[in-house]
């Protein structure tokens, strides 16, 4: 059977509900899977007709209601948001407190094997913060470890086979320096090797990026490589793990775009983002407009599978009907390599 | 009258020769300058061979006899490889001595005004040391800068109008982390409007980066941000300068390949350097090798135009007829600019 990925409809005010109705009129993600929207219908229905689709909204309550047929949205309804009320591109509590129930609910549902994986759509971190989620969480990760109870978990980035994973992420640099310890590179490591398994290649050969310029020329720029790097790469190898570096991080990504590597072990999160992101999103000076923003979040260690859009809620332009579905579709398709992956 | 470029052969054990012969086999070089190689003579028709190119070599001694005809390089003769004893992809003090000898003998006639810029080859830094230069110079630009009398000088990376310089190059992480003070950061935004006017850039804009992930995001991750780089940012609007920024890191780059930018203040090497390779260098996972390798590493400050390729000297393929001449193309292309620049 195919998969059932739940995909969350992310902050209301954002362009959530147009990108979902842009990427579930692709007759062919109903080929790969069996979608499920996780939002609200006045919200879906106007982001259909912002999206200029013409797409039925088959309303329900449980997931056994779906009637996976491309061309009708099935959505678990959640009737959060006033319309009336409703003002794309603005912070609000309201649909703050909506985006946080879409992303409870899905995980109730993936939990109970009710659906195969998440995918979630951006959500507002203001307005997250005034629905009542601050206190306990920055943003949907947390929310997802917290709800799953899980301790371990790590940000992998990808566009198409090009991967990264990071060794620590929102923190400053000097405190990612001092993050860069042997144990956590190693079990970095570990998780980036299962990552790819989970996607489904066979024998991962994964980079590990220096931290240094140069991977420090020998020692002459720091010395995280040799009392680290190079310690616990030397341990992962004796695991059995196909493991390269440290590699300068100034070639390493131009090697794992080409196919040398199947996933790049980062220091820090600017060192992961900006080859993914410089990979992913495409600018046009003359259009004045982003022509491609891919890319997907998936996060790792969690009981359940998530993927994530690489993008934020767009309140800029969000209610016009220009933004793009690239993003949730290639995390659609993330989504659905992680299930088929896990069932086997 | 256009430009003459001085090209350096770079270490004669390395790709310098064949890429030299390859570039110069393009008649749309001579179009845009007058070139003229300093290096040495059997190395050079060597390289012609390697490159499998039906060339000519002038051998002279003074600027004034070359020919400037293409078909033909004019070549400054150095005499100063054994070609009996020349092994491609091999350390050596021979090698290494005359490698010097060439940049010399090009800063001599840039400073004299008998040729217009400089553009440099790879040398390999042990040969270098080996050839008795270790001492005092690191590479090419510190040998560069001391042979001009320069201080401050910067290296500026570009691939096409895609342009970043550096707060701090080749120093720790966590030194590049102390590196970024607001004087600096003001020096470096100077800096970078007047490399882009130098090219020709009519209104720089100027993009400058963040240290922090997130920019910091409001002081969460680090305070330099706070500190250091607003501080300079609002000098140099001050002062005039169309400044933005500090723009987190994972994106600025995608907007000024897209054209939002001139050029990008990068905090440390590696910053600049990833999207910079990124851009430029291409691997093919079939065929093994690299598509593309381009990309132009330009030192600015010093009194003379100086460019250089953007790659090493790639000892494991010397000799082997497969070198890509791109990055070398695209630095005299860069110095021609400069050049023209400069005149007016």
């Amino acid at each position: 059977m195919k998969p059932i990925i739940g995909i969350t409809m992310g902050d209301a005010a954002g362009i959530g509900s147009e990108i979902a109705a842009k990427a579930l009129s692709n007759d062919n993600v109903y080929e790969i899977c069996r979608p499920l929207m996780i939002g609200d219908k006045g919200a879906i229905e106007d982001g259909i007709r912002i999206a200029k689709k013409s797409l039925d909204v088959n309303p329900i309550d449980y997931v056994s209601d779906s009637k996976f047929e491309y061309g009708t949205i099935d959505l678990i309804d959640m009737d959060n948001i006033d319309m009336d009320k409703l003002e794309y591109g603005t912070v609000g509590k309201m649909t703050g407190k909506a985006s946080g129930e879409y992303i409870k609910k899905a995980i109730d549902l993936a939990m109970d094997g009710k659906i195969d994986a998440i995918v979630t759509n951006p959500i507002h971190k203001e307005s997250f913060k005034l629905g009542g989620y601050g206190e306990k969480y920055a943003g949907h990760t947390e929310m997802l470890a917290d709800l799953t109870d899980t301790k371990d978990y790590t940000m992998m980035l990808s566009h198409g086979d090009f991967r990264v994973v990071h060794v620590s992420t929102h923190v400053s640099l000097r405190d990612a320096c001092d993050a860069v310890k042997k144990d956590r590179v190693l079990d970095t490591i570990k998780i980036a090797y299962q990552g790819c398994k989970d996607l489904g290649v066979e024998d991962p050969k994964i980079a590990v990026a220096a931290l240094n310029p140069h991977a420090s020329d020998g020692g002459l720029f720091g010395n995280e490589e040799e009392k680290e790097i190079i310690p616990a790469i030397k341990e992962a190898r004796k695991l059995g793990y196909d493991v390269e570096g440290p590699v300068p991080a100034d070639t390493v990504f131009s090697k794992a775009r080409g196919g040398w590597y199947d996933i790049v072990v980062t220091m820090y999160h600017d060192q992961g983002h900006i080859p993914m992101k410089l990979s992913g999103f495409v600018y046009n000076k003359e259009k004045e407009k982003w022509n491609s923003v891919s890319g997907v979040n998936s996060t790792l260690g969690l009981p359940i599978i998530r993927t994530s859009v690489d993008h934020g809620t767009a309140f800029g332009k969000a209610g016009k009907g220009t933004a793009t579905a690239e993003s949730l579709l290639d995390a659609i398709d993330v989504a659905v390599k992680f299930a088929k992956n896990r069932k086997k």
